[in-house]
């Protein structure tokens, strides 16, 4: 029982800058993949150790979330922080894993640019969490969180401009359906990353 | 701080309704895409202008709720009633634009079929959304919620005999992928609608 | 006014336990379905039956939510856990639905994997919602969560397979986009099964 009126001892804070740590490590992972097209098998394990590692982060928050009675931060927000974060690791994984399993080995310069998005984003992202700690609503913070949303709407141009040249120029339809799963899975990442930005900034919104 | 203790002056309800009233005027561009497949580009062009704006819509409601200490209707709901419309219009948004970006010409009837379902349940959208004000639950707030969710099985049966025919008559996978797609924009439409429907139903039951 | 004060009456665990039996029923009419091949259109019509009394089950559920004033368990967590246990069954349905639409006769070993394990997912999560009424964190429960998360990685497993697979062996890109779609409904409802689990578990935790 007291445990439980001793919420900062499970740091939910810690939590999450621990996970935005892996998320951003697993971005740049997947743009070391994209960018050299070599060594794409140790990548991808790579970056489906990290995936199991935000699992293991995101199950500790929720049952932390669980045994506190008194929570930093409202509930649904962890809630939804947590799950949203662990969205973007998952599908930055589902798009390696494709990408290995449909043996792509001409990377095309729309994966390298989503990539490339989702480096910044995550990063932005790791900014943004740290933020969280001591609640003030800075600059730097909400910068932060404005800079994902941006990024996302370069994410949305990227997929159509990906999709126009796929349908314009590729005719196997097996790897039209290859690239345009990879791609969903891409953009999703991308969305996700902008939930994560718009939550954060809404804490912080309503803690200043 | 006396700011917080204001919520009446951030609006909520005028915030629902002018969403909705972008959203109705969304679907009616969409309905008139399909049907005449004239002016394709000016007409996507007006949707994603409209989408842009429920974005603004929406962060500024996500922006309110943060800065509100008691508002009107229970937080999540509000932040579920808001996001789901918003949904609404990106899968608008999205099945025109790619209708344009895979320059789909030839407009099928089950395309219409879907716009038209989509115009009746954002005008029924519109009518229970404005019964949030005086949170009767007057019948006709609660027929329009039933009727979005009768929509929202039509939409599912037009799914069902759009793909069955397009497997059965069309022969180029290509053209197979891109329609897909798009049936896939409509249906998640679709569905969001009867999210929205169901949270303004839950609402009013519950002042009631 | 009276009524709201006695949520008891309500019966929240009753709908739980109600709505996990039919989603076993539905898991079990899958599996025969796939197994067999036999009486498709039949089994098919059945688990439309299903699904519809999944939706008169989760409605009675969110109505019983909004007319009660105190419930047993935090009202988000009732949301959510009726809320994924009906996507559940929807997207087994989708599956199903799908199978007979596109008239896939020769059942791959891939789907009957899905369908065993959906099977197995959704008998743990009928032993663990049933857990939620005496609160009391037992073995039993607990291992059926953690168990339906075991599942949930076959799944994945599963689908990575079944898609190598697909792509190997497969030429023709109709059949890949339909087993495609057809996988991508059952991974996703072992997803929302995991969903059901995590939520499950933290109630316990929660209460314990």
């Amino acid at each position: 029982m007291l445990r439980k009126l001793l919420p900062r001892e499970y740091g939910f804070f810690e939590i999450f800058e621990e996970h935005s740590r892996v998320m951003v490590e697993a971005s740049q992972e997947l743009l070391s993949l994209v960018s050299t097209g070599v060594n794409i098998e140790t990548k991808v394990k790579r970056i489906k150790e990290l995936e199991h590692e935000c699992d293991t982060i995101t199950h500790r928050c929720v049952d932390a979330l669980h045994r506190t009675f008194i929570t930093p931060i409202d509930r649904n927000d962890i809630h939804r922080l947590i799950g949203r974060m662990d969205d973007v690791v998952d599908f930055i994984d589902a798009a390696a894993d494709r990408i290995h399993l449909y043996q792509i080995t001409e990377m095309t310069p729309e994966l390298k640019s989503f990539a490339d998005i989702l480096v910044r984003s995550c990063e932005a992202l790791q900014t943004a969490v740290k933020g969280l700690r001591n609640m003030k609503a800075s600059q730097t913070v909400l910068d932060a969180c404005v800079n994902v949303n941006r990024y996302e709407n370069d994410a949305d141009t990227t997929l159509r401009s990906a999709l126009a040249k796929l349908f314009r120029e590729e005719k196997d339809p097996i790897k039209i359906i290859k690239l345009q799963e990879i791609y969903a899975h891409l953009e999703n990442a991308s969305d996700r990353c902008e939930d994560v930005a718009n939550t954060v900034e809404g804490i912080i919104l309503e803690h200043a």
